[in-house]
């Protein structure tokens, strides 16, 4: 073990609640512990089994402190490795401030942000990408990015990299071997087995690099551009979909001049709605810069969501092929972007009105914002664009950019050790270019380390996990 | 077990955290754990030893949930005397939220607030006092209240109360024998004895009324008043005392028109600070109304801080003998209440003046606010005026309501049946005032209870305890 220093943290969330719990992890804790707990039954904690519970009381001196349960876990079973004990204390911020301050008075310091799980991983009871997916699972706030965390836990794609990475690194040492007796010109690595395992290793990487776009809006979830002209009704529609009056709605057109952002978590996968100015061309200042937003808006979002207001087109006939311009003008300069059209306030219209608008604009969507008419349809059309196919069968998908990078930065090296199969490259310079593959897949699992990477991964952890 | 059903809740404070804790108490607590729980190491966890600790996943079906640490308290060994698991799970609020619903759909209801602790109660695991302490030392912020709550969960006056209830009911089945015997006129219970009794159970009883004063004070933090004229500084000695700026501080005559109440921790001991408009009399409603204002304070509080100005006494000869004046005028009217008589703005004294100014005020306290000079003596002086003897003997201090409301019906009625014994009265009245002594008594501890009661107590508890 490299830490042999005792670390304490308070695990569960600041505040006054039932109950709270205090970690103590190191060398030490379990004796630390016994010094400051007095069980009702007169046991010596030192002599207690791992994974077993003991009622009894935080003495300081003679004062006791408060009524505990004492977890004990004996390293390396525990989640660090280490010796652990947790106490669960009654919720006063003031009986855990007294705790944590009797443990350090008896030989723990306080742990660092996310220096459980360092040690942890130091320890080898995690890999890294585990470690990352633990900060992920703390932090998720839905089913999906929730299922991946779970995954990526567990073993994930890492187990997979690091089967390639131990495959790669037996080609390597064959071909190492091969520089040894480089004056005797044979060859130790079959280079057809070789091939085929650089194909193998590409299309992996391939795959794992393409599943980063699903990955990323599923742990961020998918921006949604809500755009149209002024007083269609965005803001409405936005309400609508939020069910909360979270958008200023007004009767005077262009009352949205910033841009709002709002989260709907919708079939497990999240949702950035991004209310925006309306797209009229305009004399007004404040609402031109409104307009360019929107557009920096659309070249933002993922899907664009284009509001028409039908009572409008009632009242104004030559509005339909204004508005069919505007679409084309969209399609056109975003012609890979989903674009869902809306027709707001169907309330409004007659029956011969929806057939004539249905015949003019095909794949209108007709809805009442006010009303909540066609709202639900709206939902299950975003959801429709999401690539929820992977999610559903359980493929591996890479949510973390450190990861994406790291596999890139394989997926390159690979292909150069591979076009330097094909080639006839000399032994020794394909030796560099495997290295180069074998560090980036060793950054993912946690092989290769440094401690400012170590450093950047746990700060972004909370104290106590 | 009264209640059958298996109850639910999050135990740690909401939020997100490195760890919560989720409890499930009841007759089939471990089966329903059981059925969403898999052990890493495939254990049966209904084989299960009590109080152990168990690592496994939370699974729905097919899906898993969670990595988490179950543990197993079997009835009567719990909190609650029941069956009881405790699932620590990551921190994420989603998380929290899924695991709860698996368990309210495997059978589970989720617990009122308070709820784990009623079935505590209703098992015998705790008395009535005890468990009310519970909720006591959940909110306990300072040394003072948590150790008068620890005390009391502990058994504190309630054991006593107890014992003597049991020494009552003693004489009291005693003579309800006589009733029994009525025509044959004799005595089982010997009326010395009982006359002693009743002369020990009178003296704790006034023993823990009269320690309801302090409990009082030491729970709700001792009022104290700050006053003077306007403009000598009582903000700024409100702010130096607190460390902050929390009163509005400004060179205008009666800018603090309003009370501010502000807490601060002195020596373990609760302070509530009352910053009150000046005394001066004046021709400004709005300030008279602050006036108004500052006698009820002074009323109300159990310490008064009297500021003056030094500077000002300076510059008005016949200044001091005006505010010997209003001295006395406040000690006339509150002849018992500790007063302080502060000097500010020291710093702008001569030595000379220093003199003259002791001369004249004897008990003068020299300080600075500003300047922070003398405000630790302040502290100590405030302190002094504490009745701590008793907490630092670890007598016992009753701190709640509704136990001395029945302490001080329980005396009475004890009087009453001390008098009645004194004065001959016929045993089949003097049953009458026994039982309502036992009621009170009773009313204490938890042997006599309503369900109305028990609502009240336990609806001021959090959930999850």
């Amino acid at each position: 073990m490299i830490n042999q220093d005792s670390i304490v943290a308070l695990a569960t969330p600041s505040g006054a609640g039932a109950i709270a719990v205090i970690r103590v992890s190191g060398e030490d804790a379990i004796a630390i512990g016994a010094k400051v707990f007095r069980s009702v039954k007169g046991k010596d904690l030192e002599k207690q089994k791992s994974h077993t519970l003991h009622l009894g009381h935080i003495v300081d001196g003679p004062k006791i402190l408060d009524e505990v349960l004492f977890s004990i876990f004996k390293g390396p079973n525990s989640y660090t490795g280490e010796n652990t004990v947790e106490i669960s204390c009654h919720g006063s911020t003031f009986i855990q401030q007294q705790i944590i301050q009797l443990l350090l008075r008896n030989g723990c310091r306080m742990a660092n942000a996310g220096e459980f799980t360092l040690r942890a991983f130091l320890n080898g009871k995690l890999d890294l990408s585990q470690a990352e997916a633990v900060a992920d699972l703390i932090s998720s706030d839905n089913e999906a990015s929730h299922q991946i965390a779970m995954q990526q836990m567990r073993g994930g794609f890492s187990n997979e990299i690091a089967q390639l990475r131990s495959e790669l690194l037996n080609f390597a040492s064959l071909i190492e071997l091969e520089l040894d007796f480089a004056e005797e010109d044979v060859e130790f690595a079959d280079r057809t087995q070789f091939h085929e395992l650089l194909n193998r290793i590409e299309f992996v990487l391939k795959r794992l690099i393409d599943s980063f776009a699903v990955g990323n809006v599923i742990k961020n979830g998918i921006p949604v551009a809500i755009v149209g002209e002024p007083n269609v009704g965005k803001s409405t529609l936005l309400n609508a979909l939020l069910n909360e009056e979270r958008a200023i709605v007004s009767e005077i057109a262009g009352t949205t001049r910033d841009t709002i952002e709002d989260e709907l978590v919708i079939g497990g996968i999240g949702f950035r709605f991004i209310d925006t100015a309306g797209i009229r061309e305009t004399e007004d200042v404040v609402e031109s810069i409104g307009i360019k937003k929107t557009f920096e808006k659309i070249a933002q979002a993922q899907v664009v969501v284009y509001l028409i207001d039908n009572g409008q087109l009632i009242m104004d006939n030559g509005r339909i092929s204004e508005i069919k311009i505007e679409i084309e003008k969209i399609k056109n300069q975003f012609p890979l972007k989903p674009l869902i059209i809306i027709g707001n306030k169907v309330d409004k219209l007659e029956t011969a009105q929806i057939e004539n608008l249905k015949s003019e604009i095909p794949d209108i969507l007709l809805i009442s914002a006010k009303q909540k008419i066609g709202v639900e349809d709206l939902k299950t059309t975003l959801l429709s664009f999401v690539n929820t196919g992977a999610l559903r069968n359980n493929e591996t998908i890479v949510t973390n950019t450190r990861h994406y990078d790291s596999l890139l930065k394989a997926l390159e090296e690979i292909r150069k050790v591979k076009f330097g199969l094909e080639s006839n490259l000399s032994s020794d310079l394909m030796a560099i270019d495997i290295k180069e593959a074998l560090y980036h897949f060793g950054m993912i699992t946690g092989q290769v380390t440094n401690d400012e990477l170590l450093g950047n991964i746990f700060a972004n952890f909370c104290i106590g996990k």
